[in-house]
């Protein structure tokens, strides 16, 4: 937590990283200027000035938060990065690596060496390693994995062993357990033992001998009954708690519904094995809405800002190339009505438009649809009335927007029968539209597969295709 | 919260949502049937067999959670949604309209007389008042208001005086305070007086005699201190606190940075007006990011999956009219150039891929841009290095598919000119894409506009149309 006297959260949080950045541009303005000059004596000046300048900047660091260090870093070039990481005090390391991005990580980590890396994992938690433990080398791993007691090697086995969409990637192992049989007071008497309280707790779990959970007694019950009261009394027997193979998506959508604060994860057996927290929820919310949001361009992972151009086109390269494949499909498509496009070339000023709002439509189906599906409103009979649905705004769009663009044509060519042919050809290809637009998320469900993922590339293919072949088609019996 | 016997959360709800689709379709076939059949006494069938219907309906909409409640409203179309509506008990009307979406809260809303209406809203607190207020008529909210004690009345009018993406809406007033001189026994038997704690009490608010917040007391410390140390010994100066107008994306951030359950919200002097949770917080993200996606495709607000066609209609024009705009300058700009289509034919054919692949790599540019923005790891410094760095991604990407498309274009037309000029053509649209893909939104930004919206509409607009004019005008100046 940072002190904010009465003063904007945010603009103070900006003024310092100024500040920082300020900072750095002066020492590495000094350091040019020692390396150009040729000084008589450089070591003596930097080591004067340089040293001062890193003091300070040491200085502004140790005052921040490792997740505001963390933004730092990630606003910088490499370079820049590399200078401010190295100052940043050990105690942090591992929390500030926790909090970057996955590639501004892998800048970070092939800057320190084994020993650095194994002493900042080593503040960890288990479940905070296992999510280090991909971008960290093996030994290192194998280190750190050594140097764990016994309880936590298992911990960090077990947090390890679940895929990264399921509840046990999200759980922790922070939870505190009491017996149902004991006395209110006990229960306080035996947190005051304790020299802290692990981070959101808002509820101790209740477990019989064999660590099976029994309910959970809320910090808010707890501190309004009576001291004299036992356990049972006072605690819900009601939980709300998930197997670790569950889909961590799931786990969020009970977080928003039922606005918990942690939760517990159970084996099949009901065996208390951990507990899942707010935070780690939102850290995924705020992960899978920007894997949606590179999916929906393909770009296969979070991308450094300042990522070498290289390391940029190797993580574009693969939908480009899909989507360069489809256009060569809807260029072939055009390429089997040369002949009619020859005699009449307005045709090839036209066809992009049937095929752009056709795709606008599509997305636009596509995007309600994927959006019900992902909050759980779509059921097996609700699909051919969402069709029915869909065909229906298709109609009345057609009819609006098909006699918009026949007129336009009709204004531009005069030639009634090709504006004629422009307004059937934008009915039908919104049809398809939406059709297509309803077909492709529900059947991608259906087939176990994300439905949010390429959706948008498919409907457009389909659009442009479709529409260029509509259109040329009509044209081509109409027209000629 | 719902009682889940070391079973899958969402399968057993699951179970308890077909159960009523099933208990609805039947009450549904048995009325059918009814009228149908024109039965002799058709009264008493119904009143036999449909009462028991009914009250099974009810027994099991009564054990579940509200938030179940409303995902189940979502559901179903207009008249079946009706028919469940009116059997929710009345005590969880106000939450369930608190839960649905916008949409479907106004079918529900038209469905309830003002009698109704006022009484779902007085179970409610002020801040969730507020929350509704929009959507209730005008004589319903002169009802509530004065039905309110005074000092709600106040909180309702603070509350409804924010904008909805300021922190001041997310705001609630379940605050408990304490003041700074007394001893931990004292606040311990003072919450043991309280019949309950507002739901996510993780820290009670120290304040002086003028309300002026001093610091926070943690439960979590609470429980684990001396009870007879007192609160200025045991309490955290240091607080993460808001303004009502910070935005309330700042908000999220912190929240999100910080890991807060709970945040206080201070007037510009320091007096204490209420807090923001963390369940709020998780609330306008889900909003937000379904804003965000609903932007990307033009459609204005949260659409009922069975709203009747017009209205989809009318939520998806504004920017099917746009692009229809945008379409037709796009075909202005090959009508410039029908005489060099005319002359050679294939040019009608490979001009999409330009204009396609120019889009699609646009996009990409801009999604990484929004994103960073979001985040805020852009500054002032960085605009220049992002758009070198974007360029030189374009030239890469440029001459690897511009050698692609070439070698393309020469298997089909035979015609090595032709190759040359799509080659040349992907590269100078590509390096278009990525100028003005980092060009656009953060020159919305500087003008105080929303980075995200539009962005993907304005780059595919200058992609389209940029892209043509650019492969045609190539061709025309150099192979005809």
């Amino acid at each position: 937590m940072t002190e904010e006297n009465n003063e904007n959260q945010d603009q103070n949080l900006e003024t310092k990283l100024q500040k920082i950045v300020y900072l750095l541009q002066r020492y590495k303005l000094v350091e040019g200027f020692v390396r150009l000059q040729d000084a008589p004596e450089p070591e003596l000046i930097e080591s004067i000035i340089q040293k001062q300048n890193l003091a300070n900047l040491r200085g502004e660091l140790d005052k921040l938060h490792p997740a505001d260090i963390a933004r730092i870093l990630e606003m910088l070039p490499l370079e820049d990065r590399l200078i401010i990481w190295r100052l940043v005090k050990s105690e942090y390391d591992g929390e500030v690596l926790l909090e970057v991005s996955d590639a501004v990580r892998q800048s970070l980590i092939e800057d320190m060496d084994n020993k650095e890396l194994v002493a900042a994992a080593e503040q960890l938690d288990a479940d905070e390693i296992a999510d280090l433990a991909p971008d960290l080398p093996s030994d290192v791993m194998e280190n750190v994995f050594q140097a764990l007691p016994m309880e936590e090697r298992q911990q960090l086995r077990a947090a390890m062993s679940y895929p990264e969409d399921a509840v046990g990637a999200l759980m922790d192992f922070d939870v505190i357990t009491v017996r149902e049989d004991v006395r209110i007071e006990v229960v306080l008497r035996y947190l005051r033992r304790l020299s802290e309280l692990p981070d959101h707790t808002d509820q101790l779990f209740v477990v019989d001998r064999d660590e099976h959970l029994k309910g959970v007694l809320l910090l808010n019950q707890l501190l309004i009954s009576d001291p004299e009261s036992i356990v049972t009394q006072v605690m819900t027997p009601k939980v709300v708690k998930f197997l670790p193979d569950n889909k961590a998506e799931q786990a969020t959508q009970a977080f928003e519904r039922y606005d918990l604060v942690t939760a517990a994860v159970v084996s099949p057996e009901g065996k208390l094995l951990g507990r899942v927290t707010v935070n780690a929820v939102i850290d995924f919310m705020r992960e899978k809405a920007d894997l949606e949001a590179r999916n929906q361009v393909g770009l296969s992972e979070e991308e450094d800002l300042f990522a070498p151009v290289w390391k940029s086109v190797r993580n574009r390269w693969a939908w480009l190339a899909i989507n360069l494949v489809t256009a060569f499909i809807a260029s072939r498509v055009i390429g089997l009505f040369e002949d009619s496009i020859e005699k009449l070339v307005a045709l090839a000023a036209l066809m992009p438009i049937i095929a752009g709002v056709g795709g606008n439509c599509g997305n636009q189906t596509i995007t309600m649809i994927v959006r019900a599906l992902a909050l759980g409103h779509v059921n097996q009979d609700s699909t051919l009335k969402l069709i029915t649905k869909e065909i229906g705004v298709s109609i009345v769009n057609g009819i609006i927007w098909g006699t918009v663009v026949g007129l336009f044509t009709y204004a531009i060519y005069q030639n009634i029968q090709l504006g004629l042919v422009m307004a059937l050809a934008m009915l039908l290809n919104l049809l398809l539209a939406a059709f297509v637009g309803v077909l492709i998320p529900i059947t991608r469900l259906k087939f176990g597969r994300d439905p949010a993922l390429g959706s948008s590339v498919m409907i457009t293919a389909v659009t442009d295709s479709g529409g260029f072949f509509i259109f040329l088609g009509l044209a081509t019996l109409l027209l000629l």
